[in-house]
């Protein structure tokens, strides 16, 4: 009997333009990460995390994100994210013109502090600022939830710690919420508990839903090759939004040993194996992610 | 609910001294091998395939196979298999004193032809030929088989030719047969459609068996990172044993684009994390396979 039940289709959210340049060193001309990011829509991508307004001082890798963000031509049904720390970063991206923020928080107090420099409470409460008001101008948001398996500082998370960040994040109206194994050590016995308890809460709370994991996404780093068997386990629990990064670029500067975001064209080649529709065409995906990776290797 | 039902133990397969060097271009000296295998076993390994009994003109980087098999100093409790790809090879191995041995075909007719000069049916015969000798010698047999899932000439493999197979390794008095993605685009859904059928065919011949694919094994590649993910099919389908290479050493020379045995690292890694117990202190295993690792990059 076949062990595996998959979803027809999976959405894939494209980070490497963000989370993928925020951790390279190199410093990549503003242009050239506008032409990645529409190769990357011209070969299929339907959510791409264009960049993020952090304080230049802290990433400069995004010094140039209002740029970046407004000269990318818009393609219809393309959803352009831009990460938003809070509110100074929320007026950036809505003078830039996004329309898809998202938002991040921690399930872990210690990387929390080190990360944001506050803990989870005061995080969530700053996210539930920035959610409000994207959701008042008629953004959509979706949120992060980091160290979510294990914290670098903490070791394992407790899926109940995670699980009451999601209800808090759903209290607070955001419905797309990516759950983050930030230094890539989850394994798949991690990734089921914590799916299990997710699929719980969702039961309690919505009994019929079709999808009960819907709005549930996976950002898994592959820094132990695990990433796909992480994949599996979500794929076997029902979840369909996934997140990846164009030739796997970046990591998470402030965790020690994170490194590895799963690269897209695993990720994709896999699932188009198994018969799990991405959309995208992974010929044209792998030319843009090579000219990036080369350029980044030589420094931008 | 969860969707992981798992073994509470695996056995590992350390392939890392044969199928590793083997195709590894630096010539290893004998000693190096011999010290290589020996820590392999005090690292806590219980089956180490050790070398391979082929033509020393075919593959030199084994023609010390007859010193190495010999002066490994053996430990009660570890199985110490010596590849053989014929009648001659087991004579050699007899000789050094091997007490298991590992035959292999493929499913795969081009495949079959191209690694072994000879057809599937040809090389079964050949394969029933040593596998009786070597029971009346006492010995214990595994045997491989290549190119399950995909075969880079002829592509995907039909799961009933593998099956086909199994059965007449099983009725050749074969009781352990290692599955091969030997090129490593094996995907879950595959591995899954395979040890389905296998299973179905267990039914049928032992309906009461309470280990139904017990003396199946996988032998998987990571060339798309995808190792993982298919042992965790593996896992879920009640697998038990797995090959990997220490140090993530040596692929297929004759099949184009082969690469990446499975690192036990990251399998052992994996495993122990998710509880399932594989008997291997890592961190010793690591020290083993690391000063290999280094030899081989630095030409031996």
């Amino acid at each position: 009997m076949s062990v595996l039940t998959l979803p027809p289709t999976v959405r894939i959210v494209e980070v490497g333009p963000r989370d993928g340049l925020q951790n390279e060193s190199a410093t990549v001309p503003s242009d050239v990460k506008v032409a990645f990011v529409e190769a990357l829509a011209a070969a299929g991508h339907r959510h791409i995390e264009v960049t993020s307004f952090v304080r230049p001082d802290l990433v400069p890798q995004l010094a140039d994100a209002d740029r970046v963000f407004r000269d990318v031509r818009k393609r219809d049904g393309v959803v352009y994210t831009a990460l938003v720390p809070n509110e100074r970063g929320l007026d950036r991206a809505l003078a830039a013109g996004a329309r898809s923020i998202a938002v991040f928080t921690a399930a872990s107090e210690t990387f929390s502090q080190r990360n944001t420099g506050c803990d989870v409470a005061t995080s969530l409460e700053r996210v539930r600022r920035v959610a409000r008001r994207a959701r008042d101008e008629g953004l959509q948001v979706r949120a992060y939830v980091s160290t979510a398996f294990v914290c670098p500082y903490e070791g394992v998370i407790p899926p109940a710690a995670v699980t009451a960040i999601v209800d808090e994040l759903r209290a607070a109206g955001i419905e797309s919420i990516s759950i983050g194994d930030t230094i890539g050590v989850a394994d798949p016995a991690m990734v089921d508990r914590l799916l299990d308890r997710l699929l719980d809460a969702s039961a309690a709370r919505r009994p019929d839903a079709a999808r009960p994991l819907e709005g549930i996404a996976l950002h898994l780093h592959d820094t132990r090759h695990r990433a796909l068997a992480n994949t599996l386990v979500g794929l076997q629990h029902g979840v369909e939004e996934y997140d990846s990064s164009a030739g796997g670029l970046g990591g998470c500067p402030f965790a020690p040993g994170a490194s590895g975001n799963l690269d897209t064209h695993l990720l994709v080649e896999m699932l188009e194996a198994m018969g799990i529709a991405t959309g995208i065409d992974l010929a044209a995906h792998d030319r843009a992610a090579e000219g990036m990776v080369k350029r980044v290797r030589t420094g931008g």
